[in-house]
């Protein structure tokens, strides 16, 4: 069973669905402002906007003949919790092992 | 082109995957020992530890006839900074917006 964390860690593996998330994370942004900076033909980043949509990182919302996009905070912040955890269960590793040295020091002096 | 954050993204949208990544955070273990845990065939568990090892984020050495698999920090510093800086340029955006409020509300007092 695919989750919405595997599908959001999937999603963020494409250069320019990054850079829509920074772009998005500063604020909303209308498709054709998202679109602008990259050389790409329009289907092809419509494909990668809704790879974004569908992992639930980006929602958007159509009024009149512009469709604006937002970023959801939601599954960024799993995503980000979860690395975060990561890095602190093996920063903890290197204090203990960094403890443990100086503990083998001391003892040896 | 594809970068090493690109494949490091790509390797953490597998649960397996995260799994491997969340247990050797805690330190360096066999791959008998990573593999016991998870209900599948061993050639399967490889395939996953052969992509985590091609993005760099696991290292593996082989001593005799055990091969010990330790984490490789850097990509997971790289991909885990990418992401809080994502979250921290959003929280500021909601800092802004909420500091804006305040004044409008202020103003129309």
């Amino acid at each position: 069973m695919t989750t919405q964390i595997d599908t959001c860690f999937a999603a963020l593996s494409d250069p320019t669905r990054r850079a829509v998330v920074e772009r998005l994370v500063a604020g909303p942004a209308s498709v054709s402002d998202l679109a602008a900076p990259h050389d790409i033909a329009l289907p092809t980043f419509m494909r990668h906007l809704r790879v974004l949509e569908d992992c639930g990182l980006v929602r958007s919302i159509k009024k009149g003949r512009v469709r604006t996009c937002h970023i959801e905070a939601a599954p960024l912040i799993e995503v980000q919790g979860w690395l975060e955890w990561q890095r602190r269960v093996w920063e903890q590793r290197l204090d203990r092992l960094s403890a443990l040295a100086e503990d083998i020091e001391r003892n040896t002096q």
